[in-house]
């Protein structure tokens, strides 16, 4: 069993950015640019904001966080958002979801100009990626792809199942997989709340990508010897053990899960880190004007 | 065994647009008017431009065809599409595919503006699609969510595998089936060229769309019984018993498969005249302004 060590990879990419930018710079180039809107304090959204902004230092990125108070008006945040988009010292900018509920998350996120949006959440973007022309691919499964290709895990013709049918991990996620390339060429299954023979589609899988938001939901029979597992969910289980309270808790019971697998990846430490680094990738193709003029 | 009979469907959702029109005139609106571009002298996109035309009298609608020999260039094509998009008459338009070689598809597709494009083949509507949002749906697999609709068959919790991942139809289908509501609801799998299972997974489906393009590639083995199949596959056979000297060929043995089916459709008669009339659901949306202003 190899584990997928998602922190080292994620330094390697970064400092692979940092090299990039250290060239773009030293060639006269624009540094590239990220900025963030944190509306409010939540826990979780506060420390992702915090990675992000210590992930751009890493990179050698200039970053910039804008707050706002919970209480913000939608009328407020577009028009800081329809500012950034013509501030041509940004080249890419997201917004901290979720947003509080007197705000549209869709409004905002089609208000961001699909040129800026490293998070790759504009229709624009996601339709892009379906068809398989270049975009900014949404963060979490582009970092997944990212650790298949790093550890040259074959994918083509695998039966891959996917726990999940977010927008912005299950339904990309099976996108990416069922695509032409390397990876890619699954055979592709999603999974859902809805699915009625869950169990039996894992245990047939050579790939499971579990993204529910269920802590402990993969159980050791539901994986088949040697299979690849991607361990998406980070749910905050109370534990009175830890100095925060909570302990980060992925949808996989990684104990007894592992020693089945030829690839697991381990929460903390495996996807998550990898979704930052792939914001970075987005923000680095944004300062280079790559995919889009 | 039931026939799933895609023309008695389509004349009959034909007649509904017609009577909505008739409304709409009769109340001093403006009649829908969907126009196309065809380059060239394909026999398929004579055929299929022609059935277009007649589809929008029976539904009432206005009607445009706009002709270009093969060797028109990608600059004058390109003109007249943004001309359409400036055209206030011009409720919807498509550019008959596939284009000369000469020229990009989707330099086209993309050039078309999103709020005409009745194909839903920009990358904002394939985006808004994949992400549930209002949008002109992807003919083919709209028609086939039409029939599963009208005929109320059961797709929650089901097993539905579809084989191919074109952008066109294997993944919007994909997309579609496991999307919240009904039809949908599905576990979906997605097979194509490179999957090593196709055969172990059809057999398990409880619900196969086929759209490979390979005539006569599901056999009876490979259906479970009491299967709904869904034939996407209409290519054309060379048959000297024919006076146009070719015959429609689905990608489904449809003699030995029907027996085993609880529902079936034919080839021709089943999809086909369902992804024209979704063409005629998008230009009365559009003539309607009712996805988008």
């Amino acid at each position: 069993m190899t584990l997928i060590d998602g922190k080292a990879i994620s330094e390697q990419v970064k400092q692979e950015i940092a090299a990039e930018v250290a060239q773009i710079v030293e060639a006269g180039g624009k540094r590239p640019h990220l900025a963030a809107i944190l509306v409010g304090h939540d826990g979780g959204s506060e420390t992702y904001v915090a990675a992000k902004v210590k992930a751009c230092e890493a990179c050698g990125f200039k970053s910039s966080l804008i707050r706002y108070e919970e209480d913000v008006t939608e009328e407020e945040l577009l028009a800081k958002v329809r500012e950034l988009n013509e501030d041509a010292d940004v080249d890419g900018f997201i917004v901290q979801l979720p947003l509080p509920k007197h705000i549209s998350e869709q409004k905002v996120i089609e208000t961001i100009d699909y040129r800026k949006d490293v998070d790759g959440f504009h229709p624009i973007n996601v339709g892009r990626m379906s068809i398989g022309l270049p975009c900014y691919l949404s963060a979490t499964p582009n970092g997944i792809m990212e650790l298949l290709r790093r550890y040259d895990i074959e994918t083509s013709g695998k039966k891959c199942v996917v726990l999940g049918r977010s927008n912005i991990v299950g339904k990309p996620m099976a996108t990416l997989m069922m695509q032409k390339g390397k990876p890619g060429d699954a055979t592709v299954t999603v999974c859902h709340s809805r699915s009625k023979n869950l169990v039996e589609e894992c245990q047939q899988a050579d790939i499971i990508i579990a993204a529910l938001g269920q802590p402990n939901f993969v159980t050791a029979e539901m994986v088949k010897e040697g299979a690849v597992v991607i361990d998406v969910g980070t749910t905050r289980v109370p534990d009175a053990t830890k100095k925060s309270g909570f302990k980060l808790t992925g949808d996989v019971k990684f104990d007894e899960v592992a020693p089945k697998c030829s690839y697991i990846t381990p929460v903390p430490g495996g996807v998550g880190p990898m979704t930052i680094v792939s914001l970075m990738k987005n923000t680095l193709l944004a300062g280079k004007k790559e995919i889009y003029a």
